[in-house]
């Protein structure tokens, strides 16, 4: 008789049904992050933002990296995890030495209520650039990381195709830098 | 026959066996409140701790502002909400115009992982300081505001007192005010 | 016979002389102010903006509050002064608990080098925001405070019309905000 | 004939008579910089202080890492001078991806006016925390590096061992760090 008792091998990990239930109790806690390249003196050079193609339409939209914060598990190895699934494992992310992330990002389901919106669920993000040194080469759902300039990254064509209304992160992310043109 | 859909008038609340379960699954978002009293050049000369006595046991615990944010409420209406539960209606909090924490205090379950815990749940705040003007009535469970100076308030006898480990978030807010003697 | 120890009045005040020679050899520590207005959230409504004649030419420029911090003085002194100056005694700067400011602005001599110059001298200025409470009335050579929506004061126009690159240093307080379109 | 417009090879430098009436005149800019080694996930283990003999006294000092901003030169540029002036060529230090500094410290030439101070002058400096992944081998003046926990760093001995009162400094960085025990 197999044991019920087996721990789960991903306690954070929620099936379908529970996760719906859970997003309509609570907000979501999300963490999402903003790949940078910068120079030797910690200026930033370029600016990554994911491309993916959505598995329903095939339609393509950009993003930022992001995910949930799983029931356990640290703020600091929630953002190591996403970066790494959305990085690969050669990226080597600089994780800030603070917590404090530069912004708090809030998406309520329905559209126009606030800039940012989920039509999943309500969420709030804590936001953070990290550097990084290594190669990227983005795996799962990412098909490509395109390196931007802060000034290409600002372009308001790039910025309104940033899903849920990102654009709006990303540019608080490069004001935050001092590299918003 | 009574209507199911009636809408909740409460929507964010949640009913024991609901918050029980939702706590087992995700990260429980909170906002945490330092209220201060500044001087005309803004520096802070008191922080506001709560005494509050333990509905089941008696005993007398610090704490300080805290709550969860509901389901479709924003992080600045779920603070001011906390704060006008904690001080009553006349204290005049001054929320700070931008919505980036002083820092983020992760709550764990289990004591000792963490600075901070929790044995309700794993909970995240984030945690804001706060300058007051007008009268604090502290209601409900919160038998009474002490005003301390920062240095009374960085006695190591008083951090210890506060609950769940919030002495080292009180001393990191001292500390970001520029006044942890 | 006049005494030569007569205590300075102002003694952060420097003839132009002393001045022009200490802005050639070292940076000049500044101090700069985007007064806003909050609603009870704290969230910001409006923006101020100085509307300033130049003495020479005659052209009108917008401009933010700042001004020098002097020898001896504090950063907050600097700040309060500086708000006074410009916005009046009954103004009611709310100055920030924490002294952290949310930029740290550069300006170079020569225009180009930076976004933001100021042909006069190498210039540091710490930026603040700070919500004011009061009636406004600008004295010296300020001669209109103009309060704008933070859509308004994002417009192109308006951020270019702002002397030395300060529309710059204006879209990060916005976006510092959160309320930049 | 040797020309008087030789370009000044170090036009930041000032002569020790320049230097100490223009220290008489205004505020002098710093950028003060503490080292840190972090984990994978980002998480500070220990802190660089620096050893310092006195010229004069002999006698032992423990500091941060601290240099003036000098006349055209960018925060970026300084603090990246003076982290390669105390910890080596080989520190690979990494810059902050913002310029926003963790606090702002300021000392005052009489000693009890506020935590920090400094008998030659009013200077003002801007705090950053930098984490090094190198070897750092102290040149110049400093005598040693030493590697300390956040617990040791935070220990009150030593803390008081810091020049200019900048035990209150380093306790804020450990605080923003979320390290301070």
């Amino acid at each position: 008789m197999a044991s019920v008792r087996t721990p789960d091998p991903n306690p954070g990990w929620l099936s379908d049904i529970a996760l719906e239930e859970t997003r309509s109790r609570v907000p979501i806690l999300y963490v999402e992050g903003v790949p940078v390249r910068v120079d030797a003196l910690g200026q930033v050079e370029q600016v990554g933002v994911l491309l993916r193609g959505s598995p329903t339409t095939g339609a393509m939209t950009r993003t930022l990296i992001s995910g949930r914060v799983m029931h356990g598990e640290s703020v600091r190895g929630a953002l190591m995890r996403n970066l790494e699934k959305d990085l690969g494992p050669t990226a080597f992310p600089q994780l800030p030495p603070t917590i404090t992330p530069f912004t708090v990002a809030e998406y309520f389901p329905l559209p126009g209520v606030a800039p940012l919106h989920d039509p999943r669920q309500h969420a709030v993000a804590l936001a953070y650039v990290v550097p990084v040194t290594g190669d990227c080469e983005p795996r799962q759902d990412a098909l490509e990381l395109t390196w931007l300039t802060p000034a290409e990254a600002a372009d308001p064509e790039v910025l309104a195709d940033l899903e849920g209304g990102r654009g709006t992160l990303l540019k608080q992310a490069l004001s935050h830098l001092g590299c918003l043109p």
